[in-house]
């Protein structure tokens, strides 16, 4: 069963490469600044989210569009704390795909904002095989998950720029050994930048909060045509 | 793309659902009562497996078969434990299928074993679609995840026959309700068995080592021929 499927697999991604190709140039073309974040279910990425949008919607204007296979829990919470937030029902596929970002991205004036925030499905396998077109891939990571997990996921502790490990605030009551999950993630992705941080304090975020600003001056100033 | 997609899958599964049949046919005759035990990256389904083996080995023969996309890691904690271990790769893929398990099924002498404990890989979505054709379902959740996760991932919190909420003594650091997510999994799931738990201190344990014990009574008694 599994040789049957590689082929359409491939078939799949390439479609999605494609599109996702045509959402890199949509943002390019507004200027607009992007993350894809991801992380498996109840690592914090809506927190992080609520926190960022509050703490930098003075100065940036904050797209946030949630993919999640049920519900619109999440862009609720991204639009009570002041973004504007579209939500993209998956339908129960487990990952956003190019296809699903476009639909969303093409109703949208995207000129009217400096920073798309793409809060991907709860998974850590799946959206690590679909390109969204976004500029940059964000992971969170939690501490009560465990230090293991750059072993037990290397696609997507491979694949991406930036890894938050949120809830250190709990690092006092879990066995979790922090320079052990450190080497496991150099050993596969050696430039990743890692931030350790609890979403829940603010302890650690403004240092996200600062690269996220640098991002977006530096997208707008390569994206003038 | 995902209208295409649809009768793909639906093949797929129903090719899955021939083979979790047989399973279910060559665990009966074998007298061997099985669980598939699900949760998100993370939740404590490697160390409730320990914790298990530790406490019923002396009196049950447990064959632990372990699903990951990477590494040997449970396999080995579960082998360290003192139970018989197989390891399954699974290449990449986000979750155990009827195939995969029938091929190490069909190479080990169930007659040797009360129990048998399927570790799936880490993912809330994916392994809700695959039945295995083990006897039950069991869910591990975890306090850390979040109260909302019945909501945000009803397919797999509807399909289970015992949920443990594990980790329930990081309840005093974080903000979890346990009254919503018991609302939120009886909506979905009335007959569910549930349980407080810590997996780590094995508080709440000895109620899952006494329900094994009476499932695995009751399936010889009803597999006897």
């Amino acid at each position: 069963m599994n040789e049957q499927r590689i082929p359409i697999v491939q078939n799949i991604l390439s479609a999605n490469d494609a599109i996702a190709e045509s959402n890199r140039l949509l943002l390019k073309q507004a200027h607009l600044f992007s993350v894809n974040i991801m992380a498996s279910p109840g690592a914090g990425k809506t927190t992080l989210i609520e926190q960022t949008v509050k703490n930098l919607s003075n100065d940036l204007r904050i797209l946030v569009i949630d993919g999640d296979i049920a519900t619109t829990l999440d862009a609720d919470r991204a639009s009570a704390a002041g973004a504007t937030a579209i939500q993209i029902n998956t339908g129960g596929d487990c990952h956003l795909d190019a296809v699903m970002l476009n639909k969303a991205l093409v109703q949208t004036d995207l000129r009217q904002f400096d920073l798309l925030i793409v809060e991907n499905v709860g998974n850590l396998i799946c959206p690590a095989s679909f390109e969204l077109g976004t500029a940059l891939n964000v992971l969170v990571a939690s501490v009560p998950e465990g230090h293991d997990k750059p072993h037990k996921y290397p696609s997507m502790y491979r694949g991406v720029d930036y890894v938050i490990l949120n809830k250190i605030d709990l690092l006092p009551y879990v066995d979790f050994d922090v320079e052990f999950f450190r080497k496991g993630l150099e050993a596969l992705n050696p430039a990743v930048e890692f931030l350790l941080a609890s979403c829940r304090t603010g302890e650690g975020l403004s240092n996200w909060y600062e690269w996220l600003r640098k991002q977006v001056d530096r997208f707008r100033s390569l994206s003038v045509v």
